[in-house]
């Protein structure tokens, strides 16, 4: 295992160029975390240059949060690129159990191999096939519910899964960790879990996937907890959650990452 | 009439699930205040999924700020799925005197029977029929301009009507009311208008309409106060809004707010 | 050459209504941007209200950062009607050297005569035909390596060429200028300079076009410095950053610009 710091570490060195197709409401807060943390981000999404771009990127962030036919079949043109270079992407299945549209989406692009998938109890429920409990688009199964449908999934797929919530769960199939970095008040600031899958990203260029993921997790809950110390209230937890992710030095993660095997 | 602490303490009880169509500037900071106040928002508008969604949702919020005719198509698909299901639903017609398209996609929207319209003074003289005499994206008429017209769409189309100006005025055809709360600052920060109709939708699901809207905007609006007595300026009232919408609690709303009868 | 005070109170004067076709990443801190320096923005993009909409604006943004042939579309159609009308337009073309689609219809918006068109050195060399050094969404160029590609570009375009960096180069293509107000936080938040755009036009509606730019970029920077001073790291960077631009007064512009001839 690489520790959490050289991860980091790594991932700033390289600053990779890191291609989001994400939903509305995550643009700027995506690109925002992205910019904070060291990485460059771009969106870009028409199918006249999508697969031109994803040529040149380093990894590859999709997001099915407010989706459309045409944004989907640009998701599925830039991770057809993106897969074949070799290079990592990273799947956010965001409400999969809301609509079939979604799930139809989801599963097409499950089939051109995501490097991780990270989404919330309910999410990797309904995309490995369980049917969720709660409503789709939150979460209302606990992550606890969702490992064995993870562990699945990671291996059906050959990829990373990840699921998210107070103690996060990440396993490759094989192996499994636990998370126990973050804060509450991340569940009420929109799209950070969505940009969450940019940092990942941005991460598995430079290590391998399960690595880098929980590195990013790691390093993401960190900047969390620094900031729900000196926020008020959701609307100054932001800020201070970019100034976190920006301040953050590698001997800190690795001092401060709590990553546990499961 | 209901307290307003009550409508607020109901609200959060229930943390609907609110469905928005809304403007690409208002994506984010309306997610944001949804989360921040005790709601969960979600924004869906692809025509594939718009119905099955709203079927989910328990409420949904309109705002034409940047339509085109896919979403105008979407708008019209989610909100007759809504009131067929004789849940609430908010119209925000942003800029609805600026340009025929608009003005044609609100009439279309208005037959859908909003239970809510909430707007600026030159945008509901525009609405219902009145020539602005503003531009028509910001409001260049008083709030006093606005209120024969307002009654006179509020009857006509059986909903409330909310005018927003430094006061407001809200009318569901037979009673009127004034709510004095607010700032300045608030005409100073994008989008804050469009994220109010999204607060005003998760107030109607736990209350009756015009109780709910009264409410809302006390809420929003002593939330503004709070916020322009910390920032130094409309950045760091953003910020300040938002933590400011978190922590009221309804002791306080019943207490500040300042609801009239017109 | 007028005062960069003097422009800025004639700006706020005006208050002008900004017409943006920007990128999805941009749309909120652009019109939060136009809004703390006291200007009006709308978003508006859909080919059936598009020319409407900019025979009521008073200046046009125009944004390539997330373009597809829709919005192209609706560019175009802005441009001519504000070009036709003798109002001010502004171009920014981001990552016009990163996909052919974007250098066709940068080429095209090129044939709309902007009267102002600002990027980083990347794109203003790859605008002007020299192929660019670096990455093309970043800037890896300096731009000192730009500044013959932007006289060049100027006299051909008729336009004022802008060229951001840690100083800015500006010229016509008879006179040159540098601008070196800023801060190096400003890279690390994203839309700022897509936002820095939209500012430009508002100048530019009661000024002439280079004193427009100049005063629009010293303004900005100085915003900059002072925000960079306050915040702790990029997230507290922007609510400081929109603060200063609300509080910045003409006489201190005229006192704190540091625009030198080139």
């Amino acid at each position: 295992m690489e520790e959490t710091g050289l991860c980091l570490d790594r991932m700033r060195t390289r600053a990779p160029l890191v291609h989001n197709i994400t939903n509305f409401v995550a643009m700027e807060p995506a690109a925002n975390v992205l910019l904070a943390i060291g990485a460059q981000p771009a969106m870009v999404h028409a199918r006249e240059e999508v697969t031109e771009f994803a040529g040149l990127a380093e990894a590859l962030n999709v997001n099915v949060g407010t989706p459309d036919p045409a944004w989907g079949a640009a998701m599925e043109a830039a991770a057809q690129v993106i897969q074949m270079a070799g290079k990592p992407w990273v799947l956010d299945p965001v409400g999969v159990g809301a609509t079939r549209f979604r799930a139809g989406l989801c599963d097409r692009l499950l089939g051109l191999h995501p490097g991780v998938i990270r989404g919330n109890a309910s999410e990797i429920l309904a995309l490995a096939g369980d049917p969720a409990q709660g409503r789709a688009i939150d979460s209302a199964d606990p992550v606890e519910a969702a490992e064995h449908a993870a562990r699945d999934l990671a291996t059906r797929a050959g990829a990373v899964v990840a699921v998210s919530g107070p103690v996060d769960f990440v396993t490759d199939g094989q192996t499994a960790f636990r998370v126990a970095n973050g804060h509450p008040m991340m569940t009420r600031v929109t799209a950070l879990g969505c940009a969450l899958n940019g940092v990942i990203a941005a991460f598995a260029v430079a290590s391998p996937a399960l690595e880098a993921t929980l590195a990013a997790l790691a390093c993401y809950g960190l900047a969390g907890e620094r900031a729900g110390a000196k926020a008020a209230g959701p609307g100054s937890f932001l800020p201070a959650f970019l100034d976190a992710l920006h301040a953050i030095t590698p001997k800190e993660l690795t001092r401060e990452a709590r990553v546990l095997r499961a």
